[in-house]
């Protein structure tokens, strides 16, 4: 005999069902949810019924967490109607603009999210329930955030096969605009120019071999999510632009010089970060526990997870444990070893004391 | 009983047997070809050989043809000495630039060549015999090349599975600089950006998703071969390097003025380009036979095929019909049907006479 709360599914709340929310709803449907969700385009939602990423449409009052996956400016109104309507959800997101978001929604129960996951693809029929498998999931956690609310988030994702990278919001809007928003802009730059050349010349888009079909592919994508991103992220934007336009202006007169040992050193530098970019599959490590004593007040668990994020340590396992006496409990995570050194030092600066032991692998 | 004639192999010669030179030796095997071939590091030969990209070591005094698959610097010596050298053979490059070349070898038995493929692989492990498979392979002809030794280069390269196009040199090189080089360098630019910003913060390149390491993979290329490059096509990488930072700079003044539609016309017209690019494996089309009676002088042929390459018109078949006379000759091309009639309408204006008939597909 099952007793009916080990079979009840637990539930999730989608609003938006476009390739992100119905990735997310499949993939926590083949995890054995039950997902309720809803599209502003009606059509959306009745797509994303029939290939499996919904239960139902409509709006779940006992939904336990609810996903966003709408446009980074229709975020701060529609985490306000989740909030107030489901008094004890969890609301999170997954725009790529976060400190404009936190801080227009500003609740112990939100919080913000960017999994670092997409596709060329658009809608719910290019979502896939793998997705965010092995992917980056950044939460941006504030003073404010409620550490239940944090932790409930966090597990949710990384069951999804995310990392999970916890990260300031300010931050995180301006390393995407190096790594991400800039990058697009430039696709699409590339590709203008390009366009530009071949109504001079017929050959030249015959010419563009694998390298700039690479380069460009991105350029291929929707550009309706753009505007927002560009309005939200404007000054980071700008600012890693200006970089480009400064350092292609170097390389310029590296070329029209003729300098080519200084040419060189920049293609060298740049061989040795792409070869050294960290791949999506992580390698196996050995991994230590690291038990960390803190008081039982909101914000620690955000300074922390940051603290981890900045120093790219990739937390595997986050638990706390709650004193008997309640005002103080033990902060239990699961890290590389190799990383556990500075992230310790980290945390003594900042006065925490951390016991680590070696984990069997 | 078989004739000798009927079994022996066609012969080839190899300067330079890295990646692409060893492609090239791969793929002529696989035809049944008779390789040599040499390359000035003795180990890079050697290896070439263990791979089954050559049959043997050296050179070979009855080569019809001569790929030169050296650095863009060491073609024209190279070049000359296979000339002299080789009495009958004809000769071609694979250089990723062509007008320094063409200019500094000029004779009428050598063909520049360019084809449109690579790998961020290097060296002779890396090659593989079907890297020209449906990929484009521009021929560079010129008023000195002589007609048979362009078709033959043409037949050679078409067998390997390459689409010929043939183009201007100065043309190629400009064309190159915006979808090949310019791309390049572009690509290292970001990965630098990247790596800077790595520096501020760890988690940064844990941010690369998909697009960024599409966009920054062939920065991962060896650099050895980039100061040839520059140096040798330095005015139209320049001049595509100009036109890049004024278009960026254009798209930082969008985003920063929060001018909406103005990004979203430059992103429109990038994903339109984007779509359109034609992809590698051709489309089967409705193909034409175009009968042009030409004058038999040397130049004709360069003409008319390097007209067909700037209105990217893929000659699938090309042939010369001589006539009993002896001035006069027959050019005999299968081209698609859809690019028939401007291909014609561009022959007339150059007062050529065209005969058009559909082939049965």
């Amino acid at each position: 005999m099952t007793s009916p709360t080990e079979t009840a599914p637990r539930r999730a709340q989608l609003v938006g069902t476009g390739l992100v929310g119905g990735s997310i709803g499949l993939a926590l449907r083949e995890r054995g949810w039950h997902v309720t969700g809803f599209d502003r385009d009606p059509d959306r939602a009745v797509r994303a019924v029939e290939v499996g990423a919904l239960d139902e449409i409509g709006t779940d009052d006992a939904a336990e967490i609810v996903f966003l996956a709408v446009p980074v400016s229709q975020v701060p109104e529609a985490a306000m109607k989740a909030l107030s309507s489901k008094l004890s959800a969890v609301v999170t997101d997954v725009g790529s603009v976060k400190a404009p978001i936190v801080e227009a929604v500003d609740n112990p129960r939100f919080v913000g999210g960017h999994p670092m996951a997409g596709s060329e693809q658009e809608g719910v029929d290019g979502a896939s329930g793998d997705l965010f498998d092995g992917a980056v999931w950044v939460l941006t956690p504030t003073e404010q955030t409620d550490t239940e609310a944090l932790m409930l988030v966090r597990d949710v994702v990384s069951s999804l096969g995310a990392q999970v990278l916890a990260l300031p919001p300010e931050r995180h809007d301006a390393l995407v605009a190096v790594v991400s928003h800039v990058p697009h802009l430039t696709a699409a730059s590339l590709m203008v120019l390009a366009a530009e050349g071949a109504e001079e010349s017929g050959a030249l888009l015959r010419l563009a071999a694998g390298g700039f079909r690479d380069m460009t592919r991105i350029a291929a994508g929707h550009p309706g999510i753009w505007p927002d991103i560009c309005t939200e992220n404007r000054d980071a934007i700008v600012e890693a632009l200006d970089r480009l336009v400064e350092s292609l202006t170097a390389v310029r007169s590296v070329v029209a010089s003729g300098d080519r040992d200084g040419l060189l050193r920049v293609l060298e530098r740049a061989r040795a970060a792409r070869v050294n970019l960290p791949s999506r599959a992580v390698q196996a490590e050995a991994l230590v526990e690291m038990r960390v004593p803190v008081p039982d007040r909101p914000g620690v668990i955000a300074e922390v997870t940051t603290l981890a994020g900045e120093l790219a340590v990739n937390i595997y396992d986050l638990e706390i444990a709650h004193s008997a006496e309640g005002d103080r409990g033990v902060l239990v995570m699961v890290v590389d070893e190799s990383t556990s050194e500075a992230f310790r030092g980290a945390l003594f600066a900042r006065g925490y004391r951390v016991a680590v032991t070696p984990l069997a692998s």
